[in-house]
């Protein structure tokens, strides 16, 4: 369940979990991705409460220090998960994918 | 302020704004337009947190009552807006425009 925030700061990878921490914490993960030259597209993940926070996320990113990047694609569905008590339950994710224009 | 949930119901327009009400609400109000008959798609369009809430709607209403709809487009933006203190302050949003075909 927790490996929600595995990958931030994992720059060796283009894929951000967004989870429960600040905005900001997400955008400078976004920026190092996108700064790094090893990739010109970062892919933001949220489930659950989290998808306002990726907006969010991507937003600031986008609108503050980013302003070469575009949203390309932003897919919405639903995961299943269990609970520690076993019981099943739907969760809604989103994934947003930023690019940027090398010029 | 307090417009975000003046179109809830309304089945003249096609647009559904989704606030702090439970999803299922939402999803209702989605099935009260596509099965007006009057309007092919339906557009949800939410800010700040209820954003989670407008995907858990759209999620909901595609899987389990309306199989035949999809997601035509997704897109996020920020707004500004100014606190009854009057400050400004931005916040994110959404826009989901759901389609149905009509078989």
């Amino acid at each position: 369940m927790r490996d929600q925030e595995k990958a931030e700061g994992d720059i060796d990878s283009n894929i951000i979990y967004v989870g429960n921490k600040p905005p900001m914490n997400y955008v400078t993960a976004i920026m190092a991705v996108l700064n790094s030259g090893d990739h010109t597209e970062v892919l933001l993940k949220a489930r659950g409460n989290a998808i306002s926070r990726a907006v969010d996320a991507a937003e600031i990113a986008r609108n503050r220090f980013l302003t070469n990047a575009v949203v390309k694609t932003i897919d919405i569905g639903t995961e299943a998960v269990v609970s520690e008590d076993g019981r099943k339950s739907n969760v809604s994710s989103i994934e947003i994918c930023l690019s940027i224009d090398k010029a």
